[in-house]
Parts: C-alpha cells; sequence; structure tokens
C-alpha cells in the first residue's frame, strides 16, 4: 500500500473526512506521529482546496492504532495565496491530533533566494545503513519508508556517537515520490536524537511538530539532519531539515518533546 | 498600562472572553503579533485553567487595530500535566489570529538537562541602544516594551550588519516582571533580521509564529537573540532564543514570514 493510499481520506460531509490509520506505520505499536500528522494534512488540503502544507502544527493528543479514523476539518481563512485551517484526528469522537496549518500551492517561484546553509553531509544513499523493519525496534513503520543513516550515527553502527544529531536519506517505497504531505512523515522518521545521543531515557513523546514546507521536492531520496541543543525544562527540541536531490531545502521543522518524569 | 492590564481578558461564557487590542502596541497601525498573540494565550490560560504556555503556534490571518476583540477557546483535551486548547481572536465575528497551544505549569524542575548553546553574546544592558518610540519607525510599540540592540546591529548603530542577525535585550516598561505570556511578545518584539541584512525588501509579514516555553523566567531583562538561514521559496524563518537574567534558556521561537512578492 502506498503512502497516498495509507492516507487517503474521503469526505463525509460538513467538513468531515472518512480515513484509516493502517497496519504496520506504527512504532511499539503506536502509529508514527507524522504519519498521523499527514492524514489530518491530507483532509486540510481537500477542505481548502490547495495541496501543499506551508507550515503546519500537530499537537500529539492521544497514541493511534489501527483501524478507522475521521478528520473533523475547520476553514479558518481563505485567502488570495493561502488557506489556514483546522484539522482534528479524531477515533470515536475521542481526538487524537490536532493540527493548525496554512496551506497554498508552492509552485516554483524565482523570488529572492539567500541561504546560510548547505545539505547535510552525508554518505551516498548506498552507503549508508538502511533501518530493516522487525517487530520492536526498528519499528514496523521502517517497512513503510525508507530510512539509511549516516553509518556515524547511532543504530547504523549500533555505537551512540554521543552527540545528539541524526542524518540519513528519507524515501517512501517502492520509489514513490515525495509529495508535500510525505513531507510531514520525513520530519518525523527518524530515531530520535536522544538515542544518539546515548542519553539517560529511552523515549521522548512528541508533544507538539511544526514543520515549514519551502517547496516541493524533486525526485530522489532526501538528504536530512535532526539535532537537539537544549535538554531543558523537562522538555527536548528536535531541529530537523529535508534537502531534496537538487540540493534544495524543501522542509524544516522543530518538535518538542517531553522528558520521561 | 501594563502588559498584564493590556492583554486582560474577562469570561464571557461558554468559552469565550472579552478583551481589547490597546493603542500604542503598533507597528505602523498594526498591532504586534506577539502582543495579540498574548492576548489569545492569555484567554487560553483562563479557558484550560493552567497558567503557563509550553507550546504556543499562532497563525496570522488579519492585521489588528487598537479596538475591542473576543477571544474563543475551545479546550481540545485535558491531561494530568497538560491541557490543549484552541483560541481564535477575533473582530466582529471575523478571525484576526489563531492559536493552538498546550499549556501547563512550569514549575522548576530537577530533571536532566543538557545544553549546547549558551547566551547570545550581547554587551551590558546599558551599553546596547535604545529603540525609542516614534509615530513610524522605531514603531510605537516600542514605548510598551524595552528593546535594547547590540550596538553592531541595524538601527543601532545605523548600519546594517550583512547578517541576518538580530541581538539585545527584551523587557518590559515600569519594571514589570516578564511572565511566561509576556514572553510570547518578546519573541516577536525585535525589528526583522532581514532589515539587518540589508536585503531588498522593507517587510517580512508573519504567516505563523511557534514559541516553546521552557521556564518562568527569573526577574530581569532577557538576552535575546534572533536569525535566519534561509530565505528560499518566497519564505524566510526566524530563529529565537531568549535568555533570562541566571543565564538560563527560557524560550525558543520559529517564524515563518513571506517575501513581498
Amino acid at each position: 500500500m502506498t503512502f497516498a493510499d495509507a492516507t487517503a481520506v474521503s469526505p463525509a460531509g460538513d467538513g468531515r473526512f472518512h480515513g484509516g490509520i493502517e497496519p504496520g506505520w506504527d512504532i511499539l505499536g503506536n502509529a508514527d506521529g507524522g504519519y498521523m500528522m499527514a492524514i489530518a494534512a491530507r483532509a486540510a488540503t481537500h477542505a481548502l482546496g490547495r495541496p501543499d502544507p506551508v507550515t503546519a502544527t500537530a499537537h500529539f493528543l492521544r497514541p493511534g492504532t489501527p483501524g478507522p479514523v475521521e478528520v473533523a476539518t475547520e476553514v479558518v481563512k481563505e485567502g488570495r495565496r493561502f488557506g489556514t485551517a483546522s484539522a482534528t484526528l479524531e477515533r470515536d469522537g475521542t481526538p487524537l491530533l490536532r493540527l493548525l496549518g496554512t496551506f497554498g500551492s508552492l509552485e516554483s517561484s524565482a523570488a529572492f533566494e539567500r541561504v546560510d546553509g548547505s545539505p547535510p553531509d552525508v554518505p551516498p544513499f548506498d552507503d549508508c545503513v538502511e533501518l530493516e523493519p522487525t517487530d520492536t525496534f526498528p519499528p514496523p513503520f521502517m517497512g513503510k519508508v525508507v530510512v539509511r543513516l549516516h553509518p556515524e550515527d547511532a543504530f547504523a553502527g549500533g555505537v551512540p556517537s554521543g552527540k545528539a544529531l541524526v542524518r540519513g536519506w528519507f524515501a517512501l517505497r517502492d520509489d514513490e515520490p515525495v509529495d508535500t504531505l510525505a513531507l510531514l512523515v520525513g520530519v518525523d522518521a527518524f530515531p530520535p536524537t536522544a538515542f544518539n545521543a546515548g542519553l539517560p531515557f529511552a523515549w521522548t513523546p512528541t508533544i507538539e511538530l511544526t514543520a515549514h514546507v519551502r517547496a516541493r521536492p524533486e525526485p530522489g531520496p532526501l538528504r536530512c539532519i535532526f539535532s537537539t541543543r537544549f535538554i531543558t525544562g523537562g522538555f527536548l527540541e528536535v531541529d530537523g531539515e529535508l534537502w531534496d536531490s537538487t540540493g534544495r531545502l524543501v522542509a524544516q521543522s522543530r518538535q518538542l518533546a517531553l522528558l520521561p518524569a
């Protein structure tokens, strides 16, 4: 089943959409957050009639398991270039995730550009270490996407580097193109930075994730980097960048995650 | 009038609150975005009975001018440690801003900490250049907050540094303590990074701003840094950090702004 099929929604009237959390998109039984976010965002694209998330924020309320879901959308504003919508992913009336996003059509533009940065230093795709799905870790979710890690980063060689940094490649299975909705999965597909730093906690649940999408990716795997600078106050951020095969930044993300108490 | 008074809201039943955009909190006639965000966030704190924003995202829909406003809140989830709410700042039923946030009580914690970073290199408060309000620029808003810029940054000495970087101090007037709601103003109080870089556009309207609040600030002005790395696809991000007088990171922010077409 493609990503497009696994995130498909159908209109149910009054701004509501039917969809489903498909089996296999989980990490230890709970659906990947970026995957759930993509389902909600797809419903918002339909509600607004605009194909691309420009900036989307998800607050993660409850874990998701396979089965039918509904997305309740609300159009907050319709503008000329952009539209803003709220989308709540629900099961049996209980919200699992709330998304707020501004959407538009990311045609390539010839606007002024100035980039202070470059794609992350990641070895060629074939030289990186693919995470193969297992029943536990790496999780089943790795069978639905392609994540290849920098050999120097944790899980690739088995030794945490000591840096709160994870780098690698992201793609969809079976050469399915990564569209702007799939970028929402890409920004939440890698192992936690905390793991790689060898920090004394095993799991950092996401409270909120915001992704900015700058452009539609050109075909090919994406070079990705995720890093954490501040573990403080019981929280940590994870900053992400996704770069396409032409060396263009296509998404920037930040999530706030919780340290186990 | 204090910040607390300028953002006060009173319950109007059914999750709605009365408030007002006060005169003088504007930039060329439009209310500061962080100020409007703080009004919406204050209503959300009341709706949830939780004092501190932990992560709050605002999408800016229409400019705000002085006068009465209403905030329509919706409690999305009540959890043990956190609650999530939506808050829409409206005038005459038209939304100006939509906020989605998770709130809690940021008591100091003894959790594991690891910080890869330090407060920005800003000269002492008295050696920085205060932005005094005028009718145009610096804007009237500067009479409501205290912003003192690093002498090397634009507007302080009059010469853009060429770097998309703005550093300085933030405080409220009359020694009013900066609480976690006032941090939402702090993350949007400085001149645009683009100005300082001498880029060929004069104004970059904010589409969306997300702030993570890590801790309640200790008394005293805050050291702040704002920077932009990616001007691409017709957008730019502004990343901010606010550090309190004890050298602790209290807020991290990112906004997505639009290049004029």
